[in-house]
């Protein structure tokens, strides 16, 4: 069984403007801004343009080009942060873990011994998320 | 700094035949497997063909593949085990949690109030794997 795309998820209000968020990057088909409820410094997300659930119901252009989008930001978190490493991680549905249905990749810098904070913790503070923000797109530019 | 590939990872040999897997699916660029040390029941790898260490260093086709391969399975265990949901996850350097160094995407199907065991844990009984293996072909054969 197909569940439909709901509109009035929160991404799908971000992609509309009508909530803000710390923009990344963004090209014809995918968007990334920062998770507001961070498991760890640096954390963000990738996401379609389109409108998709999740990535049982994603079509292929728009598959390729999240995740190519998912690879620019964990290249860029790497640098950014100095960080050891990065987790994705991609839930589908609630079994999983997924809170918003909008197909989306969590991009997580990782550090030697230390270990994630929880899946929708704690609200970030936003000036901390703007300075995270900054540094991600100085090291998205000094890349491309 | 690009930390070079090692040609004699578990996974490369896999590949080569050098060690045996149970195999779900191939085509050109990508091969899956079961996961021997599985989180949850159906737990599967989608891998490149290609030597890649991780998503740090893959080229844009062998990724878009990759990803491919990884939604196939998604849709196939999801349908294979009557699950509620699928996690996929992808590691990127040990800090991250990654030890075998050549990329791979874990798919794991979830079911309500299941917990994920960890990650690198228990092996599990060849028997099982196989069981589970027939399960996940038969639903990849079914919906191609």
């Amino acid at each position: 069984m197909i569940i439909p795309y709901d509109e009035n998820n929160i991404f799908a209000k971000i992609l509309r403007g009508e909530i803000p968020s710390h923009k990344l990057y963004e090209d014809a088909g995918t968007y990334a801004f920062m998770d507001v409820m961070p498991q760890g410094q640096g954390h963000c997300l990738a996401i379609t343009k389109a409108p998709f659930r999740n990535i049982l119901d994603v079509d292929q252009s728009s598959l390729s080009a999240v995740i190519s989008t998912t690879q620019k930001l964990a290249r860029a978190v790497k640098a950014a942060f100095s960080a050891d490493g990065v987790t994705i991680i991609q839930f589908n549905e609630p079994a999983a873990g997924q809170t918003v249905f909008h197909l989306h990749f969590h991009i997580i810098p990782r550090f030697d011994g230390v270990a994630l904070k929880p899946h929708t913790g704690q609200m970030e503070d936003q000036n901390v998320l703007a300075a995270n923000a900054e540094k991600i797109r100085q090291a998205l530019a000094s890349s491309s």
